[in-house]
């Protein structure tokens, strides 16, 4: 895949109890609608009590008039088994608001990786509570809100990001977003959240982790791209990444190295995430990529 | 999965033209026979004409007894379509030949793996055209058998290798077997062989490939392996890694960073096989790692 | 290092053929002209003949002042034992010309991490044979010159480009410019010119190479800078990298995954040659990363 | 270099405060004594107070007669000036004692790596708390003593292994000897120890990480080499390395995965303590690789 939005593509994801036939019932279903299966894949994940995962992309010449008989169909025949699934069609792009800080790096990688048509998705809105991206974000095409959030008390700026999200995006990304979001705004938000932070081997927790990380000598610095849960920095992992680093670098030198990480690791979960590559099982992922 | 034998376990693979209905056809049949699939890969390359590629892992209570019935039920299904199919037990550890010459870097690495339990292979056989690996073999428990090459006429030797070979192994491994073998011996084993060799960037063809990396100042050196065609070292990849070096090593170094790579690559290359996850298709292969 | 500009801070590269007792020629030197060593590297070739390559990053509290003392210092001590030297003021930005065609990843990965501070450059024009990065390099703040390059004959062409470069650049970026120099221009410019192109383990000479490693199906793909030289991308190799791909990306997406390791690998040799942190001999590079 | 001795070949570590001319004197004793420098590396940690260090490898035609005079003239000359610093013959090799438990990886990677000839090192015994390696730590013509160490008074055990090196170590390598060192013990061990653990992102303390780690959905497992200090699993990082798995992969095959690292990881550390590339400097390390 690269990326760009497949038309009369559709995306399939089943999760649930392990039984017999699972993948039977599915493939009988995608075919009695029409549809040719391109890819699929699927695991069982038995040691864990039984839960099956498969990611089906299947095509069909008239993919927009098939989908709501699809669903029905899916309805009827996986619900009674306790599946969950969910049908998205490819040639639609997911929606993406995307919130930021005074970092630029991982903003401008999704901007840029989105402009090239490389990422299956549109972006609707980048909301900053600082202004200092504005121009470059304008010069994408893209609205750019400023939402300043200053003080101890956040509930004015989560409301005021609500209102300008509800209805217009499938997910959210994190890109630097320096502000910790709260449960309600998570429970609110009703979209995945995915999130971005710099990890180190071993974890250096709190402030100024490149410092500690430049004293303790550590040989690779990495970032780990997650859904956001009320857990902060806990959830279920989407990506991640090293580099190599040297005690001839500074604390400076090592930010630049460790930016370089976190905008690939995350425009990796971004792209992922897009693609309906990634099932989220308890704290875990199982991506398809 | 962690290359151990796997009771009452058998895994499946399907290729051939894609046409609709393929996959569920395939799990309608492996559901009738009572069997439940854990892994199931699938990819469709409709860009090259639509070649239909999967890899089905399944259980089944009683395998060993199922087995003739599952083949019986594949062969009226899916050769009237047009589909080859292989079905493989995978209770029964694949038997490979090593082939070696001086080199023990990548025997050994096989060797040690497979005392480990790490891959699903019996080791019937080392043999090698030198006698200075035989003794580390023995400690293994493996048989050794040393078979001399000199001379151009490499004809006995193969001879000799065919009779120690036949009936005996499902592939063979060239773990550094410094001799070409001929077309005819390829015709007459009727078995995969697996090779493995150094690659560069840019590819230095010929003698002394890694003083000639040296002088160009390379700073990546690598390995692939691939499956043994007539044309030499021109097979499908099975696997491919690199590694960083730099000016400061000379070609000795380069040559024993060189060997970790190529015993990592060939060894994974070797533990796909041995699972049935490298499907072969024209000189590409597909890989379902 | 983290690539900024370094004040009262100098590079002195030293190679030649290796003596003893040249490591105390030069550190003496240094010490007698009041400057203090930060970092030394140092290096010598003795399998090769004895080639000796040495990069010395001193300070100096009043650097400027005392830089034509130094230089005569080392004229008089370095000429006569037969070695080459070059020291140069690391509060100096290089002066840098970028050339591009219509790909924009590599042009725009230099320009942003430029913006951020990253890289110890100015960019005093980007020029291309194509329009389309216009506005792009023009919201950087960087001059942007169209120079046309059709037919045949490129010397109308690559005159217009000395022109625009005269005396204003240290060293040039081939950033995916799909033109061809000839050995006049070469000769004629008299900076140093780094290009970037896709490597392939194994390599893939001509037309269509994304499309032909998809037919081989490689397991990586790379990309490869290197300075040019007369023989098309045969120079000296500055800096590689590779990627893992799979069987089931097609060419698009393989291309879309080469010029992720186009522009880092690229960003990496523009950051050390800025940095002087490469030494060229004869066809290879003394990289001291 | 390729870790054989090198005949005639000496290295010089020196470290301390930074002062001008400290490069100058240190390569001029060299030039006096006949020496010819074949490598130096030196680094000054200006941000941190103005610490140097400093490996230079240097060749004397008669290095052996040569070593007391230039030892004497290095204590003259850098002892009044508060430098520490070390010489050592590269061409003896250092004497390690490798200390395992059951697992083999480690060990045997050390083994047949030194057997190879691709480690300065010679290995004078093996100590284990167990007995299944004997059999093959033998058939290397190293020999093997057990020392069990049961109960939770380990001092009886430690004071064997201390009965056993005494006068006849350079370094001490934990290839996965799953036993505690207490504080007496390496206090009176009086060489380095060198460790090596699995590492992940985030990191997992305590029982069962490879199963806490499959919990979470990690994406990369590591190992983390570095020297042993009082405080567990805390001391100076050496070396790093991480390699990818995914959700297909059950805790054995993370363990796998991770064993193939951490051999790795500790050979590599290994390799460069032997040749003297690690400088211990506080909590970090600086490593000339």
């Amino acid at each position: 895949m690269s990326g760009r939005p497949q038309q009369n593509s559709a995306c399939l994801i089943v999760q649930g109890p392990d039984r017999p036939g699972l993948v039977a019932a599915v493939s009988a279903l995608i075919a009695r609608n029409g549809a040719n299966i391109s890819t699929l894949d699927q695991v069982s994940d038995n040691a864990d009590g039984g839960n099956f995962f498969q990611r089906v992309v299947f095509q069909h010449p008239e993919l927009t008039t098939a989908l709501s008989k699809i669903e029905a169909d899916l309805e009827s025949t996986l619900t009674p088994l306790g599946m969950q699934w969910q049908l998205t069609d490819q040639s639609v792009p997911k929606r993406v608001a995307i919130l930021a800080s005074t970092s630029d790096h991982c903003l401008l990688e999704l901007l840029w990786r989105h402009r090239r048509g490389e990422m299956n998705i549109s972006i609707p809105m980048v909301i900053s509570n600082h202004t200092n991206t504005a121009e470059d974000v304008r010069s994408f095409g893209i609205p750019f809100f400023h939402v300043p959030s200053q003080g101890p008390d956040k509930s004015e700026a989560e409301a005021q990001i609500l209102e300008l999200l509800r209805g217009k995006v499938d997910f959210i990304v994190l890109a630097r977003y320096m502000q910790i979001l709260s449960a309600e705004f998570l429970d609110e938000v009703g979209v995945p959240v995915i999130n971005i932070h710099h990890s180190f081997l071993p974890a250096f927790i709190g402030a100024a982790p490149y410092r500690r990380a430049k004293e303790r000598g550590v040989k690779l610095i990495g970032a780990t791209s997650h859904y956001v849960t009320k857990d902060l920095d806990e959830g279920p992992i989407i990506e991640q990444d090293v580099t190599r680093v040297d005690h001839s670098m500074d604390a400076a030198a090592l930010q630049i190295r460790g930016a370089l990480v976190e905008r690939a690791v995350l425009s990796r979960a971004v792209e992922w995430h897009a693609e309906d590559r990634v099932i989220r099982h308890g704290n875990q992922t199982i991506v398809f990529s």
